[in-house]
């Protein structure tokens, strides 16, 4: 329940680098418009207004009362409309002791982060055959690169909260949650697919798909 | 090792739906070069030949006879120079009975596939929080979609053998094996890390590393 | 008529290597809306379903009963509303004995071809000045590529059908038939102008113009 | 020859609206390296000057002294080596009297022109399978459109010369024109192929290849 | 007022070399839809005709008679609907005799001119640090390049009158005058901060706001 | 001096909302080829390693002792060579009691701010005609968006230090800022065109000319 607050506060996540460009000033997303686009359709530029700019919020800690002792609260287009077209987003990241952003990809966007409080221990991994893992110790006002579509993950492996605040480079970068996206699909993936890509028995294979 | 052959083939993969333009007719990869670029630097035009723009054998099936029962023969800039800044490529896909591609991503395309021989069982994964699974059933003429940068896999579950031939949407897609890219880095993720983001005791988690 | 279906099957076409990226897991093309956009609006996305990304039927022959001996079947975003924003799509290419796809361009699409059966003499045209034809004979398994916005063709010179499956790099790359689109648009380009192009008497243009 | 002037001053033409996004001020190209890009390398930007970005010289008549009686003056990258990056070009057009360009396409651009002195007939084709023709008679100050990669033509069908100026969006669109890139290609294309395509008997065809 | 008419013209200017790719022949904007989108949405395809691809009057000098002596006449995607999705665009230039554009930018677009009459001064300076200015004097038939995003002006040293016409690399560049985007804003910037940034006393800062 | 330390620190600063697509999973740049690109020429990738993509130091203060109290330490493809083709950047705004960053324009990128300590006033203002300025007054924990190319300013109007974290859509989108752009320039732009701009007599020109 924590965990799934934790993961619908990263679902309407992120920015990627390559958003197509705009076509004018800006384009406020209509979020009650009932046509649906690539991004948003737009309010009438005439009724524009500071507010379509702006979020207030972002000092406010996530609640990391979840199983993996995380939480990410995104600022996209969702929370401002005037972030339509432009390509970009922030995020805040919250670690209680030893909490963990498990493995996952942003397919659409590039990750660029830096630590506010406390240390994190952070990795991405290539893509195949090599599966380099690249991995850091990040203190504070340490930055960190992970690249679009890669694997990674931050861990708080210090005994005192951590926070971080990341850019992305799309205004809708999307999140994969590996863990879930593999072991707590709805419907969930045949057990029998899973042992097979995971060499593990079915019966692990059920228990990991009872957890998520 | 012969899975290995299988991560290898995968490896030098796919192509992106939004490679950047080309500004000539074609820009023929200089393999040989030592100026590394985004994507590759080219030969020069004048030296351009058909042979540039061709490759043969994708009539041989590829060998199955690894851990997954499965393959991917890939067509891209490193077989057909001439691929480069054109933004796409094609693979042919081989399966034995009940071969299966494991669930992976392709962080820079988007994957159409075609059933030649066989029958499939294939699914993606939506980004979180909702990690729908979309899954359906291919038969010999069947096509099917697999949007980019999201969780998907192709299984075998006749008892013949299953070919397919998908084209990709850039000229270096990339492919991340979850399995491989969870489990089989190099250097290994912590297994606190990975016990703690899939609910597993790091015994499991050794004995998975283990495998890849 | 016959050739009237050919060109009806080539014409909603193709996929761009450079399609605008999505800014969402997918945007299934809403067909029926009256709201028309560059590509289609989308569906809730709420509403799709596995069918949205599926098409049945690409191993069936096309017909190749018509003047040049060929059939394009193509599977793109009308075929596959899921396509929509992906930028990619499939195509089934059919040649009776000494069949030709005539010389066309793709204005937005790369090609990439592979022969199932048979064999083809294909090639394609550089930009002026040079107007430089590169040519292969292709035999099963043999792949070759058709850089965008160049003049090419595909030829069955032997005495045995030919098939090849294509990847094109747009969910709607379009398709150019230079005869026709040169003889037989409506209405008829004046033959004055056609006259002095081809360096031929006005008689030979009306006679041609009246083939298309 | 005059007409292969023709067709050299074309060929080094025009720009693609949606050339790769310039990440610099500007990189002016670096016409003397033996390193080729997609584009161009750049000179070292302590080392750009105005001249860089500078032509003279578009006041001047090109030589209509050709078959078809046009000339095209292209200012573009290989002219100006400021462009680089920067996706448009501009073009002078001249006409003799019943003075044509004949047929051709951009496969990289899309063209906007305005009539400075004359009057020109101008249209251009949609894609397959409509063929629909689009015309129009320009006199002096009228603007017209040329969407990308469609097949159009420009004739003067007055008494008197015609000027015009275009615009292209990229830095390099390439033209090709379909007479000489059917007709006129380096090996001919086979008369079988070209008989078949356009309907007409092989020595025909051989009449027209001898024309280009 | 003749400066607002000016501005005005300005207003609905230029064209953006990335403009995203066209998924379709054309996209003829229906500007009078209720739906705002990234550029516009289209009409029905079938209604397109050879007008929504035509402009008339660019012969005609825009009116100088206004603060600064020059006038720009833009032919954009509100004049030709035609343009929507092709990402380029025209404008005539006007300058009485010292006729001065003001310091500019265009945030969407480069920009390429060449002098149908007249002489002009330009000149356009790169982001800091540098802020180096590139100046040339440019005759009839002289062309010059203005990169996308930096400040340039055009300024009519000779006696005469001149004119120039330019094409943009977007179907909406958008324009910014830098006089009239600092010192006439609505509401205006506070004069603490303007006074701050122009090392200006309040005086001279309230003075200028009262000019625009 | 300390001011021009702060247009340095400006200078290469962030990244740009449409930076072209990656081509493979990094390219990290090499900052010391001789070969200049769009962006940077890369590493080989068997080089690269963490450090790439790392940077010490963000929650260092940048010296406000200059002019305009106020500092931008920017974190780029220039500090962090691993963002090479990855199109996002980040930002550390410091600002002294009243300190401010003057108005200026990002050519190629979109910011979106946060503050993490004190209080801004900032504002943009959108392309002409309208010059509409869209102002907020930001508190710890506000996030607010300026689109890209826009000119837009940050004051502290506060009695006590400000801090501000931000996200750049690009690599290296420039910053170009206004007062220094025109009066600051080598060599300097004519008073008589300022003077003509700006509707001030050139003694007052003369005398900005001096300041910057």
């Amino acid at each position: 329940m924590a965990a799934h607050f934790l993961f619908l506060a990263l679902a309407s996540s992120h920015a990627i680098a390559s958003d197509p460009n705009q076509l004018q000033d800006f384009c406020v997303a209509d979020l009650n418009s009932d046509v649906f686009a690539n991004g948003f359709v737009c309010k009438d530029s005439k009724q524009a207004k500071a507010e379509d700019f702006f979020f207030s919020g972002l000092d406010k800690a996530g609640d990391t009362g979840n199983k993996v002792g995380s939480n990410v609260t995104l600022i996209t287009v969702d929370q401002i409309p005037g972030l339509n077209t432009l390509g970009i987003t922030l995020a805040r990241l919250d670690f209680a002791p030893y909490g963990l952003i498990p493995p996952h990809t942003h397919p659409r966007a590039t990750e660029i982060l830096t630590v506010l409080e406390g240390t994190l221990y952070v990795g991405f991994v290539t893509s195949n055959p090599n599966n380099q893992l690249f991995i850091k110790v990040l203190h504070k006002g340490d930055v960190f690169v992970f690249p679009q579509g890669l694997i990674h993950f931050q861990f708080n492996h210090g005994k005192t909260n951590a926070v971080a605040i990341s850019g992305l480079s799309s205004q809708n970068p999307g999140v994969i949650l590996i863990p879930n996206a593999v072991f707590g699909t709805k419907p969930p993936i045949s057990d029998d697919i899973l042992a097979k890509a995971f060499q593990l028995d079915k019966k692990t294979i059920d228990w990991l798909q009872a957890q998520f």
